[in-house]
């Protein structure tokens, strides 16, 4: 059983949009348990249309194609489509209903090309827009699917939740595909792949991993194949276990969590609350955190002291620190991260200062110097590191291992 | 002159990574005046990739690849751009030293897999990549171009923007493509198209205006071609000076501009400085400033007062402030932004409190309710708004609107 995607749209090619719909329809068909085998966007050209869907036909089981439904001229999947068929189009009564209705409800003039969106293929079988002006469209020809969705992310979502996925259940047997992924952080990915070297060489038949890097990241996603749900569920259960006892300090979270959302839930769950101190960060450790709904329970704010006068003034740094350690230093993310401790009256804090660059860099303290303080009621730890010279990942890399720190603190 | 991407990796299949960079390729190669005909995006098989590779040489002149360059197991681009061309890989020493040096800088061991960065195939040509350990490639082969790059966006991105697009212009005689792009914010797309809709309909043949709306930004592209270069620029000028004249007051930058860009030249200029006091933005505008260079000579510092008793304490809003008129109140934030000014001592102040949500609405302060003050030592402005029902668009938009009022202050 494979799958492609096809989407047609010259905005997508030339980058005016980006292309959201292909990823949740991957994410809906492996929950189905169909395998994505490729995705194909093309421009608003007939031929160019024509020949991707004599291509995915050959190597596909279903074809789901997005885009090019709209009432505008350069909107031509469905003339295509009946072209390739071999049929023509003719109006869907129930559609014209709805879509006049719509256009009265929003008191709006009908126009020539409204109407349009009412006319179906004669072959295909219409899937009812609960959203929208444009229905999607469902052929089943010579036992290949077709499926026409439009490109307006939540119609195209509403349309294939509600009408095309029970027809894809009633038509085909699934097999189970089944995937699990580990969150880590604080290492990079080929000390990961040493660390499980051998996990990963014995990995069964119907088991695949693979590392997703991102900047101080990376994930590791088991994906599993078979028959009995339950099964397949335990022997990546077995996989996960070994991952855990081999890796499990840099594992942060599993699927779709994020650290500071992880942080937050463990805040969260032992009642206690945090405060940041900021200076190379700049207040992004703070957004990452107030980013998450329901922040405001454990989160009471920050100092962000930017200038070494507010660290004086708001964080009693002392004069001695600033000038014989100077700002990017132990003394000072300590200082930091105790005051903000006490003023705040917080459980947790963390502090950050360095030099993110591209100015301010020596040979001592080239720039990516970072210093983090992490402290709690019982204790600080402290941690020097090199972020690279690049400011943007500096940040976040700062941001990424000051909140891993304040996890494993918590922990 | 037609060009295709071949993204690789099953990651991009299932939908747990949105494909940007094929939109950001879109984008570069629009601008060079080079047009995208496709992009196929397969997962981590061989023959897959083969025959796309295959497919893609028949109908185009340039192949840009992104992805599988990576140290692990899974990728597997470099071995099966050998088998394509049937070549070797040999090891490239530049860039072996430059990985040796990168792993002795970050004090990290190298790995077997790590020397095996430095290996390319032996027709290809290196690609620099200043930003990680996985160089690019370029293979030009019968007349036909391919590219091989990192799926890392920014590792991607360096390498193309700094290597790949000379050698494309070397290559290639390309038309005069000129792009000019207005950034405006504080209006919505529909508002501005009605108000230079005479603009647009009489731009001369070779000119066209793309609309490219954000989250609270819509960004106005005039796209010329053209023989001759000086004539091209100077008609594009005419048409950006009806531009100003008509909506200059919502154009906050050009081309590149971010708008906390903007205001930050505009500090430096005059030698002023800036403080926040942030409530429901959670420090996402101090990050905005500090993410640019040089933001230490004019951004002081915040107090992120995300907790009431933190407003009381560090920016002494009053009991009776909050208990009649609350802390997403005019009364409030007008108390931040001057708290804020005289205690860090700066020229302007910044305030915002609102109700990000999901929890937190009632009636008369429904989710989206945003207060925001911008001061100076003159006046202090307030402005209430509604940002809509989604937590992460409401703190981005808070953001730019209170940036947008601090340039139209120094201003």
């Amino acid at each position: 059983m494979k799958a492609e995607i096809i989407t047609i749209g010259d905005e997508l090619l030339i980058g005016q949009v980006i292309d959201t719909n292909s990823a949740w329809l991957g994410q809906q068909l492996s929950l189905l348990g169909i395998s994505l085998y490729q995705r194909t966007a093309c421009g608003d050209s007939k031929e160019h249309i024509l020949s991707c869907l004599k291509d995915a036909e050959n190597r596909s089981d279903i074809i789901i194609i997005t885009g090019g439904l709209g009432p505008t001229k350069d909107d031509i999947t469905k003339k295509t489509m009946c072209e390739y068929f071999n049929t023509t189009l003719v109006t869907d009564e129930k559609v014209l209903e709805w879509v006049t209705r719509i256009f009265r409800m929003r008191k709006m003039e009908m126009l020539e090309t409204n109407l349009q969106q009412a006319m179906i293929p004669a072959i295909s079988k219409t899937l009812w827009n609960r959203s929208g002006t444009a229905p999607g469209m469902w052929f089943d020809i010579n036992n290949k699917i077709f499926i026409s969705l439009p490109g307006v992310p939540f119609e195209m979502k509403t349309i294939f939740e509600e009408e095309a996925i029970p027809l894809i259940k009633n038509k085909f047997t699934l097999p189970f595909i089944y995937h699990r992924t580990l969150q880590t952080c604080s290492i990079g990915e080929s000390y990961l792949a040493e660390k499980i070297i051998d996990i990963e060489e014995t990995l069964p038949h119907h088991i695949k991993l693979a590392y997703l890097p991102s900047v101080g990241a990376v994930r590791l996603r088991l994906s599993a194949q078979g028959n009995n749900e339950s099964e397949v569920i335990n022997d990546v259960a077995t996989i996960v276990n070994k991952m855990y006892e081999r890796i499990g300090e840099y594992i942060y979270g599993e699927n779709n969590d994020s650290l500071s959302e992880v942080v937050g839930k463990l805040l969260t769950n032992k009642n206690k609350t945090l405060a940041t101190a900021e200076s190379c960060t700049g207040g992004f450790i703070a957004h990452q955190i107030t980013s998450n709904p329901g922040s405001s329970k454990y989160f009471t704010g920050s100092i962000i002291s930017y200038d070494n006068k507010i660290k004086q003034q708001e964080l009693n740094v002392s004069n001695t620190i600033l000038s014989n350690d100077g700002a990017v230093s132990e003394a000072c993310v300590k200082q930091m991260a105790t005051e903000i401790l006490s003023k705040f009256n917080v459980d947790y804090a963390i502090a950050t200062s360095g030099i993110a660059g591209p100015d301010g860099g020596s040979e001592e303290k080239p720039i990516g110097t970072v210093w983090i303080a992490v402290a709690s009621k019982n204790e600080v730890i402290t941690k020097k590191f090199n972020m690279g010279d690049n400011r943007e990942r500096t940040i976040l890399r700062t941001s990424i291992s000051a909140l891993d720190m304040l996890r494993k603190m918590i922990l």
